[in-house]
């Protein structure tokens, strides 16, 4: 609480932190109790207890995924952009900590109120960034006609213009999560291309 | 086991499959119990145990999504038949109980070896349906200089051409299972339209 300038009690959260994510891994959210964290994390259960009093709490600290860096800072030329930052969501997914992490804060918000909210939170924090995204693009005249190269015809109305924000964001994002989370493998670069290409047709 | 032609037999096991089926709904994987099952199904718990003894093969049994007729049949047109699949798909994850044990399976494949196999058999599943629409469509004459309705120029090479089947089932389901699970609300047609142009251009 108020032990936030106390660098001792920094590091002990931060190692707890580590330790509730290598066993969040190993062995699922079951695993993530306050005796086999304080044990991973080389600190007495008191600790534990004393910065985290519930384990769920705890666990929902693990899964704060909308602190990563998701497509955050948009910059010209935004296909690029969208290149790289889909990129990094792939080789984040593709790593199976943060695949968990992500599973479990969708099946967990099913039947828990709380990690529903953690789950809208992110969820909303991903489409205001693509928004701010596709916004840019119109701005900078990155949408529509540039889809062959030559002879600009149709200039985005129906399916080949730009999706709205909240489309855009699950046919970007959908397609990584359905490819890293269930169909396992890695996501080529070309993969990537062809999302970026819908939504910056 | 040997009793599945004897009609009680049958009945009981239908009434402890849809018990299971609730409690993964109301309650969540933990939910699905003997003592539960069978309190909610109106049977004695030796029957459960009978039918199912371990709690796991019944959560697996109940989420036997495979079984769902999922992309089934291709017809032309296939665009048309496209829209019509994802739109059934769509409405099914918009159900709580299908979403919850969609969820269950996807989350529970990271730490449990079997729901990982019938996570690999559902997926693969899903695939060789949509290989087969694309399949059909590629015959009809249903893939490429379709797009504008006249002057059907880049007739699919690069970006704009038909995905592999592996690659469109994830630009198909990864979209909607985005939309449902993670930014609820209901799938419009217009978001499916735009789905199925990405993989008929």
């Amino acid at each position: 609480m108020d032990d936030s300038s106390d660098p001792r009690a920094t590091r002990s959260r931060q190692a707890i932190l580590s330790a509730a994510r290598e066993l969040l891994l190993d062995q699922g959210p079951a695993g993530v109790t306050h005796q086999r964290v304080a044990q991973q994390a080389g600190v007495g259960r008191a600790t534990v207890y004393r910065h985290w009093p519930q384990a769920e709490q705890l666990l929902l600290d693990v899964m704060d995924l909308a602190g990563l860096p998701f497509f955050a800072e948009p910059r010209v030329p935004l296909r690029a952009w969208f290149r790289r930052r889909l990129r990094e969501l792939a080789d984040e997914l593709a790593m199976p900590e943060v695949a968990a992490v992500a599973l479990t804060l969708m099946q967990g918000a099913v039947w828990d109120e709380q990690i529903a909210r953690q789950r809208d939170q992110f969820v909303r924090t991903l489409t205001e960034r693509i928004a701010a995204g596709l916004a840019l693009a119109t701005r900078s005249g990155e949408t529509g006609g540039e889809t062959g190269g030559e002879g600009g015809s149709t200039t985005g109305s129906g399916t080949g213009s730009t999706p709205d924000p909240h489309d855009a964001a699950a046919m970007l994002v959908g397609p990584i999560l359905y490819r890293t989370a269930l169909q396992g493998g890695s996501v080529p670069d070309a993969f990537i291309d062809r999302l970026v290409d819908q939504v910056l047709p």
